[in-house]
């Protein structure tokens, strides 16, 4: 089961993060963009096969110390059908290297099409003789909105196929309190409630380590938030965005863990995929090192994520 | 622009209503999957091509009377990137026949990914000196969990691509109600305060119509609530799914309509994708002439819709 897999990664390489794949063309080093182009043409198919090198390589230089990575749909959806293919080929990649694979597309609808979208990330479709996955992922972020009808079709995969889910609870952005923050009538925000809702609905689908499949999204911006939700939730993994280039700190993001030091993973992208650009790289590694740099800035978030988490554990 | 396009096209064709295309591989008539299966093989690349070759027959059935078709993206992602680009294919398919296309995807997320899903869906993505649409979509649904910061980017490019995005307010689903019916401290229900947010943000767009190019999605099985929402949103166009097999009757699709008659389209998919097989229609169309079948159910369900809008002018 997912959430088994993660924990046993997790603990494995002692290393509760994933590497966000959210890759911008202007992210990927000019001499891939500059062969892919002259391979495939300056346009969708050009782009999408320079992200897949970049991905590839990134892949190459983490899966021996990062249990699972996190592609976007977006920035691949942006490259159109072969970007969408290169989402594809970049899940199978990383699953061939025996990382895990959360995709990250936050796919929400009604019933049926709730099943059509956990068809394709979570399960198999079934074409006359042939069955076979759409896509190779082992989660998927969901948004709660529509409710439980919009949530069950994706709870069934997880445990027909062994599959994770992350509900959207708490998400790190600005505005998110829009919604998420408005106080209902018995006194409970949107997001606890969504909380309470992600731990009912995790109780179906519980794994062997004693966390659930179904997890939750919890932004490391909003710390304060993270530690009721971290109360709510006490089975569910919780996935952690906003750590890095959007202001969330090591000791924002430990929150989200239990007392077991367990219970999140810390996402990063562009702090990874980018390390290379960054202050503290930038002297030691070329844009040609991109990998390498990338594998140095991992090591220093994992070093970092565990030092705050064994700080915590010391003032506790 | 989107909104003004699609108020024309209602006019001229008298016609409020959207052809839902989510094409699951069994109502694709056998003959068109066995051909597809042949040329293609038993797997996505067939599945994907029986449903172009289903989606081109509709629409060649379609377009002279039904102003707007909406494919809904998870059905084509469940064939894998062979489906996606099914998907593509089918919204340049449709739009080079004068239909407009809503792309049914419900994206959400934040900031800079938001603005990666508009860029896909509603804009034009930038690859050294190309800069093309990855998918031709005239509007796009989203979902408001994140607030405003998911949200601009895709009124961003409504602004400067002239489209159109429809925004979930209250779904047509059993379940919708878990968070959406929830009450906040101030007395309003959350779909209320989305509906609020629509008609502020809409105003950033507003077409030449009279309407922005900021809609709503308010399901036909909640008529009650439609009518408190239409007095909400007065300047945005409700996109209603629901009606038909969802158990929506026309007299409940009505309530989403203004004074004028307009400010809604109506959907249907699956009782016009698979028309043949209804009963009232069986008779008279065999499987080889679905297509017929989809036009004579547009047809009534067209003037269905129109009796009952009269019917309320001349109760009201």
């Amino acid at each position: 089961m997912f959430i088994d897999k993660l924990v046993t990664g997790i603990k494995k390489l002692d290393n509760p993060t994933v590497a966000g794949l959210d890759p911008k063309l202007e992210y990927v080093p000019a001499f891939i963009r500059e062969k892919a182009f002259k391979e495939c043409g300056v346009g969708f198919e050009g782009a999408a096969e320079a992200i897949l090198q970049f991905n590839k390589k990134l892949i190459d230089a983490l899966y021996d110390i990062v249990p699972v990575v996190k592609p976007q749909l977006a920035y691949y959806e942006m490259y159109g059908t072969a970007g969408v293919k290169t989402f594809a080929d970049t899940c199978t990649y990383a699953g061939s290297k025996g990382m895990l694979v959360i995709a990250d597309g936050k796919r929400n609808d009604i019933g049926s099409t709730a099943e059509a979208y956990s068809t394709a990330f979570l399960g198999k479709t079934p074409i006359g003789t042939f069955d076979g996955s759409a896509f190779s992922a082992d989660a998927l972020t969901v948004n709660p909105y529509l409710g439980y009808d919009g949530i069950k079709p994706f709870i069934d995969n997880c445990g027909k196929y062994g599959k994770g889910i992350f509900i959207l609870v708490k998400t790190s952005n600005k505005s998110s309190g829009q919604l998420q923050d408005l106080i209902t009538r018995d006194g409970k925000t949107i997001y606890e409630t969504v909380a309470e809702l992600v731990n009912e609905w995790g109780s179906q689908v519980m794994g062997e380590s004693g966390y659930s499949g179904i997890g939750a999204v919890v932004g490391a911006t909003y710390p304060e938030q993270a530690k009721i939700l971290r109360g709510i939730m006490k089975k569910a993994y919780i996935l952690v965005p906003g750590y890095g280039a959007q202001g969330g700190t090591a000791k924002d993001a430990v929150h989200s863990f239990d007392i077991n030091g367990l219970g999140a993973v810390i996402n990063a992208s562009r702090s990874i995929m980018c390390a290379w650009k960054l202050e503290k790289w930038s002297a030691t590694y070329g844009e040609d090192a991109f990998d390498s740099a990338a594998r140095a800035e991992a090591i220093r978030m994992k070093d970092e994520i565990n030092e705050a988490l064994a700080g915590r554990e010391r003032t506790e």
